[in-house]
C-alpha cells in the first residue's frame, strides 16, 4: 500500500547516505531538480521581476547595485551542489543550516544569527487525491534588504503572495523587509485550511456512509488512513506553532514589535488549525467506535436470523420426525398394539398435527416480536 | 447528517476565501446581516438608550458631546463593510483585530493596546433542539468611556444585563467603565450553565433508557453526538478560562485590582464549567461501555435461546429419527430378523420412547437452570 | 436512576436562577434551612459555649465585649437572607465571597483579604448507603479573634473537634486563632478516609463476587457507579490539595511558619488520599476488564455446549435419516433391486448401526476432551 | 481474595482511629512489636556495636559521653508509646513527624529542621511468594553525630550495610555522618531491583505460557494482579525519586556538595527503576491484548468446528430426509403414480444417492480447505 | 521467547550482585571482554594511530610527551579491573562515574566536573535480525587535549568517524578537542536512523500482509514485539534528547557557543527520531485495531456460512420430514382416512414438493443477496 512510504523514505534517503559524514556536509539528492532563480525587487514605487536561472552572477551584481530596494530571491530546486555552496558562501549561511535546507525534511523552526538575521523553516502542505498529505519545505533566510527562500519544487502555494507584491497598491511594499518573511509564513499557514477542509470532507463522507448503512469496502483501512493523515498534520503544525511562539519571544531588536502583532495573529491561526485537527481526531475515534459497534451489530443480526430460523424449525422437525417413527400398530402376528402411535390411525391426525405446528410457530413469533428480534433494532 | 458542518464550514468559509490575501484584509461574509447600532449611555443618575442604526454619524456626535457618560455601543450584524471600516478607523482598532471580529470564529482571548485599551473575544453558547451547540462570538473593545461590542446576530443572551443597566438602583452604573466589560463576560459565562444542564439532561435520559432496557434507535450515534458536543464545549471554555487567567495577570494600571476580584470569581465559574464538562465526559465514556456491554449481553441472550432450543431438540430428533429407520423385521423371504429394531414391535414401545424423551428434556432443563441460563441473568 | 442528579442539580439550581444577575447577588435556595448560630469562646483557661440562634445581636455584643478570647462562630443553615447580609456587613465579607458561601457548590479554595484575613472553602464528604458521595461545603472566614464558619446542614463531621476544644487540656486552646482554621481543615481531611474506606470495601466486594463466579445483577452498572464516585472524589480532593499548597505559599505574615508545618502534614494527607483514589481507579479499570473478559468467557461456554451437542448428534441424525430412506428392495413388479439398501435386510443391520454410532460418539468425545472443551477451562 | 487489603487496611487502621484527634497525637497500633534498640558507634579507628533494648537510659549516657563518635541508633518496633515519646522529646523531633513514623504508611519524603537536621522517609519493598509487594517504612532523623532510624520489623534489608560498617576498611567510616543517611537510602533503592526482577520473571512466565498455548487457570486475574503490583511499585518509587530530587535542591549548608554527587547517582537509579516499571506496564498491557485476542481466537475455533460439522451434515440430512418421504407410487387403487419418487424404484437409486452425498462432502471439504478452516490458522 | 530478557537481565546482573555494596564499588562482569586500547593523536598537520593494548604505560608516556596534540583514547572491553582502576586514577574520574561506565546500562546523560571536564553517556543502537534492538553504551570523558571513550564491544558504529579523522582534509582536525565529543555523539545519533528504518520496514511488511489478506502466523505476537521495540527505542532516545538539551544549557565556558550550534543540530535530529518513533507507535496501534477488526470479520464470515447453510436447509428438512410422517390413509380396518396426508397419493405430489422447495431456496437466496451475505463484504 505504501502509505507510510512518504515520510520514512524521505528521512531515510536524506539521512542514511550521510551516516558518519561530517555534520554540515552538503548533499544533493539525486532526484533533486535543477535550481531556478527568481528575483522580485520592489519598494513603494518600484517593482522589477526577473528570472535569473543560470545567471547567478548577474543576480549578485544586481543586488550589489540596488541596496535601496527590497529583494525576494526565490530559489526553486536544489539540484546543483556548486550553486548551493556558492549561495551559502555569498549570503553567509551556516553549513548546518544549508544542510537543513537541502535535507528537505526538517521540522518548522526559527534560528537567529548573531547579526540578527533569521533562518526560518516552514512546511507547506497539500492534500493529494489519494488521501495523502504531501508536504514540502520552505526555507527562508532574511537579510537587511533581501529574503532568500529555498524550496524543492517549481510549483508552490505562494502565487497569491506574488500577485499581491506585483500590485502597485499593496501595503506589503511599504512595510519593512521582514514583513515579507511574515507574509510567506502566513501564506503557508493559510494553505493548511484547504488541507484540513479536504480531510474534514472525507471524514464526513465516511460518517455519512456509516449512518446510511452503506458500508464501503475496507472501511476501517480508510478510517485508519485518514487518522494517519490527521496525526501527521498535527506533527507538522505543532512545530509551526512553536516556531511562531519563539518568534514572539524574540527581542525587539531582532523582531520589531510592529511585526509581532502580525505573528500574534498567525499564532492564533496555528492554534485554530491544531484545534481543528484535535476535533478531527475525536471524530475519527468516534468513527472507529461506530465501525466496531456496527461490526458487532451485523454479527448480532446474522445470529438473530440463525436463531429465528432454527428456533422455528427445530421443534417442527422434531414433531414430523416423531410421526415418522415406525412403531407398528400390530406385532406382525396379528395382535394389535394399541399404544403404538394410535394418532397415525385417527381420521384427524394429520390436520391436528399441522394445526399444532401452526400454533407453535405463532407462539414463537409472538415471543420473538416481544424480544424485538423481528423488528430491525 | 451534517453535524460536523457547523464549525468546519464556518472556518472554511471564513478562511478559504482569504487564502493568500493580505493579513488584516476585512471580508464580510455574504450571509452576514445588516448591522444595527444600539447605544446605552449611563452614569449613576442618567440613563439613555437609543438605536442608531443607519445613523452612525449622529452616534459619533453624541459620543463627542457626552464624554462624561459611560457608553455601551452595541453593534449587531456585520453586513456593511464600509461601516465596519469606519468603526475600525474611528475607534482606532487594528485591522487584524477587526478581521478577528468579522471572521466570527475566534477562540476566546484578550489583547491589550498600547494605550491600555482591551480587545476581548468571548464565545456565547446555545444548545439547540437537535442536540447541537450553537456558538456565537462576542467581541469587545474597551475605551475610557465606552465599551464597543460586536456580534453577528440580532438576538443574544445579554438581555438580562441590559435590564440591570436600565434599573436605577443598579450598582453597575456606579462602577468604572471596565466593569461593563466584566459584566458582559460574566453573562456569557453564566449562559454556559443552561447549555451544560441541557447536555446533562440528555445524558441522563440516555442513561435511564439503557438502565430501563429500552434501547432507542441509533443509540450509539446519539451517545457519540453528545460526546462531540461535550468535547466542543470544552474547546470553547478552555480558552475562556485562559483568557480570564491572562486578565488576572494584567498589570494593575490596565486592570485595576478592584475589578480583578470579580474576574477571580469568573475564573472559578469557568473552572466549574470545565469540571462539569470533564464529569460529563466520564459519564459518556461509561455510557459507551454500558452500550457495548449491553450489545454483548444481547448477543449472549440470542445465543442462549439458540443453545437451549438446539440442545433440547437435537437429541430428541435423533431418537425419533432412530425409530424412523426402516430396518426390516423380516428379510422379505419370511425369515424373521429378531435383532432389527424389535422395539418397534413391543406393545409399550411408543410410550416408553415418549417417556425417555421427557426424561431427557427434564435433565437438560435442570442443567440449564443450574447454569443460570433460564433465569434472565 | 438519577445518580448524577446530585452535583448537576446542585449546580444548576444554584446558577440557573442567577443567570444575568449582578455578580455578588445573594440568593438563598428555597430548601435552605433556618440558620442556627453557635459560639465557642475560649482561651487557655476559659471556655464558654452557647447557642445564639435568633439572638444575633447578643452575639455581636459578646464579641465586642470579649476581644481577648478566641471565638468560633458556627453558622449552620443559610435560610435567612437578611441575617446572611448582616453577617456579610458586620464581618466585612465581600459579596462575591458570600455568594460562594450560599451557592454551596464551590471547589475548595483559599482567598486572602487585604488585611490578611482568610476565606477558605472545604468540601466535607460522606458516603451514603446507596453508594453516593454526599458532599457539603464548609466555608471559613478568619479574623484576629474569631473563625466564622458556614455550613448548610445542622449535622456535620466536626463534633470530634468540638470535643477537643471543650477539653481543658487541649493544646488547641493555647495555639493562635488561625490554628482553629487549620484544625477545621484537618478534620475535614480526616473524614475523607472513612469515605475512601467505604468505597474500597465496596470495590473489594465486587472483586470477590467476580472471583467467586457469583455475578450479581447489573454488575457493570455497579462498577460504573462506584467509578463515578471515585472520579468525583478525586475532583473534590484535588482542589483541596491545591488549596493547601497555596496556603503553604502564603507569606509568613499571613500564615505563620509555625502553622505551616501543620499544613505540610495536611498536604501529605491530601496527597495520600489522592494516591488511594488513583489506586481505586486502577482497581476499577481492572474490574471492568475482568467483567468484559468474563462476559466473553460465558459466551464461549454457551458456544461450547452448543457445539458439543450439535457435533455429537448431527452425524448421528444423518445416519438414522439414511436408514429411514424408502429405497425399495423390489421395484413393485417383483424384481428384487439388490443394491437398494441391502443393509436393512441383514440380520445384524440394526445392532451394527447402533455400534457404529457409539463409536462415532466415542471418537468425538475423545476429540473434545483433548481440545479441553469438556473440562471447564 | 483480599489482595488489596494491605495498603487500604494499613491506611484505614492508621487513620480511622484518629479521625478528629489532635494532629500530632501519637498512636501505637495494637499489633506493633516491642521496640528493640541497637547502636553502632564508629569512627575511622573505632567500632562498637551493642543492643540497648530496655536500656534506653544507658544509651543516652553513652551518647552524651562519646560526642566524638558517629552513631547509628537503630530502633526496630514501635510497641512502646512511652519510649517513643521519650525519644521524640530527647532528640527534639516534631510530634507530626513522630506521628508519620508511627503511622507507618507515609510516602517517601524529606523534611529539613531549622537547625539543618533532616527527617527522611523511605519505603523498603519485598516481593512475597504470593505475588504481593510487601513494603515497610524506614524513617531517618539525622543529627550532628547520629542517625536515628525507625522501622516496624525486626528483620530488614539493611544487613549488607551493617556488614560494611563493621569492616575496618570501609570508606564509610571515614565519611561524614550524613553519608550514613545516604547509604541507608541507597540500600533501600538497591532492594527495589530484586523486587522488580521477581515481577519481571513472573511477567515473562505468563508471556511464555500464552505463547506456548498453555493457558493457566484464571490467567487474566494473574495478569491484573501483577499489574496491580507494578502500579503499586511505581507509586512507591515516584515519591522516592522526588525525595532525592528535593535533596539535590537543598542548600549546600544542609547537604554538602560532596554528598550530592552520591544522591545524583541514587537519582539515576530511581529513574532506572521507574523506567523498568514503565516497561513492565507496557508488557502487561500487551499481555492483556494477547489474552483477549486469544479468547477471541478460541471462540473462532469453536465456531469453525460447529460450522464444518453443520455444513457437511445439514445438506446430507436433507437428502436422506428427501428419500424418507412417503409419496406413494400407487394411489392405493392400483393406479401407478409414476412421478412420485421414481428414484426409489430404480436399481441404482441407493448407490447413486450415496455417491451424490460423497461428492457433496468432497466439494465442501475443498471449499473449507481453501478457506483455511481445516488447517489450524 | 525471551524477548524481554535483554534489558531486564542486563540490569539485574549489573545491580543484583551489588545490592548492599558501597556505592562507587567497581565491578567487572564476568563475561566482559579483555580491554583493547587504541589511540588517535592528531592536529591539523599530524595524524598518528596506534594500538596500545597491554601497553598502557607507554600510552601515558606518549600523552605526557605530546600535550600539543589532540588525542582520542579508545578503550574497548572492560574485562580488566586493575586497568579500569588505573584509568580512573590517572584521568581523575569519580568512582561513581566509573561505576556507570562498567555497569553498562545507563541512560544517556551528561555530567560536568568542577574543572569543566565533561562525562557523557550515549547509547548506540543496532537492530538485529530477530527483531530486537541491541544497544551498547558509549561513555566519554573529555579533557583539555583528549577524549577518553569506553565501550564494551570491539566492534562499534564509529568507523565512519575514524575514517574522517584519518583524512588529511578533515575539518574535524582543525576544530577544538571538544568537537570530537560532539562528533561521537552525532555518529551515534546518525545510527538511530537505520534502526528506525528497519523497524519501519517491518511495520510496513505487516501492514501489507494484513491488507493483502494474508495473515501470517502469530501476527499479534509480531505486532506486540515490534511495539516493544519502538517503546524501547523511545526510552533510549528521550534521555539522549534531554542530554543534548542539557548540553545546550551549559555555560559558555564549559561548552563554547561555536560548538553549541552543532548540538542544536543534533537536538533537531533527536527530536526527529522521536517524532518518527511516535509515528510508528500510531501505526502499530492502527495495526492492532486492524488485526482485531479482522479477527471479528473472520468470525462474521464463519457465522454467515453457518447461517446460510442452516437457513436454506432447515426449512427444507422440515418439509421432507413432514412427508416422511406415517399417518395412515386407512385405519387398518379398511376405512379410508381422507384427511391423513392426501398429498402422498396425488400424482403430482412429489414434483410439487420439489418445486416448492426450489421456490423457498430461491426466495432465501434473494434475501441473502440483498443482505449482502453472498458477496464477500
Amino acid at each position: 500500500m505504501g502509505y507510510t512510504v512518504t515520510d520514512r523514505e524521505a528521512t531515510r534517503q536524506a539521512r542514511e547516505q550521510q551516516v558518519g559524514q561530517r555534520p554540515g556536509t552538503l548533499n544533493v539528492r539525486e532526484e533533486a531538480m535543477k535550481p531556478r532563480l527568481f528575483l522580485m525587487a520592489y519598494d513603494e514605487n518600484t517593482f522589477i521581476e526577473e528570472e535569473y536561472t543560470d545567471r547567478y552572477d548577474e543576480l549578485l551584481v544586481w543586488l550589489r547595485d540596488h541596496p535601496e530596494l527590497k529583494h525576494w530571491i526565490d530559489v526553486r530546486g536544489y539540484g546543483d551542489l556548486a550553486l548551493m555552496e556558492q549561495l551559502m558562501h555569498d549570503f553567509g549561511l551556516h553549513p548546518l543550516q544549508m544542510e537543513d535546507v537541502l535535507n528537505d525534511y526538517q521540522r518548522a523552526k526559527v534560528e537567529v544569527f548573531d547579526d540578527h538575521r533569521l533562518f526560518m523553516v516552514s512546511r507547506m502542505t497539500d492534500f493529494t487525491r489519494n488521501l495523502e498529505i504531501d508536504d514540502d519545505q520552505l526555507s527562508l533566510f532574511t537579510g537587511p534588504n533581501y529574503v532568500l527562500s529555498f524550496q524543492d519544487d517549481y510549483d508552490d502555494c505562494l502565487d497569491s503572495l506574488r500577485t499581491r507584491i506585483r500590485s502597485n497598491f499593496s501595503t506589503l511594499r511599504r512595510r519593512p523587509m521582514l514583513y515579507l518573511a511574515y507574509a510567506l509564513t502566513d501564506v503557508v499557514l493559510d494553505h493548511y485550511y484547504p488541507t484540513m477542509a479536504a480531510i474534514g470532507d472525507y471524514i464526513e463522507e465516511l460518517e455519512e456512509a456509516i449512518f446510511a448503512d452503506k458500508r464501503p469496502r475496507r472501511l476501517l483501512n480508510r478510517i485508519l488512513r485518514i487518522k494517519k493523515d490527521v496525526v501527521r498534520f498535527r506533527r507538522l503544525v505543532y512545530p509551526e506553532r512553536d516556531k511562531i511562539a519563539e518568534i514572539l519571544r524574540l527581542p525587539d531588536e531582532v523582531m520589531p514589535e510592529e511585526l509581532k502583532i502580525f505573528y500574534r495573529d498567525a499564532y492564533d491561526h496555528a492554534i485554530q488549525a491544531l484545534d481543528l485537527a484535535e476535533s478531527y481526531r475525536d471524530n475519527i475515534s468516534s468513527l472507529t467506535d461506530l465501525y466496531l459497534s456496527d461490526q458487532g451489530n451485523r454479527m448480532n443480526e446474522v445470529m438473530k436470523v440463525l436463531t429465528i430460523i432454527s428456533t422455528i424449525f427445530i421443534p417442527l422437525s422434531f414433531v414430523v420426525g416423531l410421526y415418522g417413527m415406525n412403531f407398528q400398530h400390530d406385532d406382525g402376528h396379528g395382535h394389535v398394539l394399541p399404544l403404538n402411535m394410535p394418532e397415525l390411525y385417527k381420521p384427524w391426525g394429520y390436520p391436528m398435527v399441522l394445526g399444532l405446528m401452526f400454533i407453535v410457530v405463532m407462539i414463537q413469533l409472538v415471543y420473538f416480536y416481544r424480544k424485538g428480534w423481528l423488528t430491525n433494532r
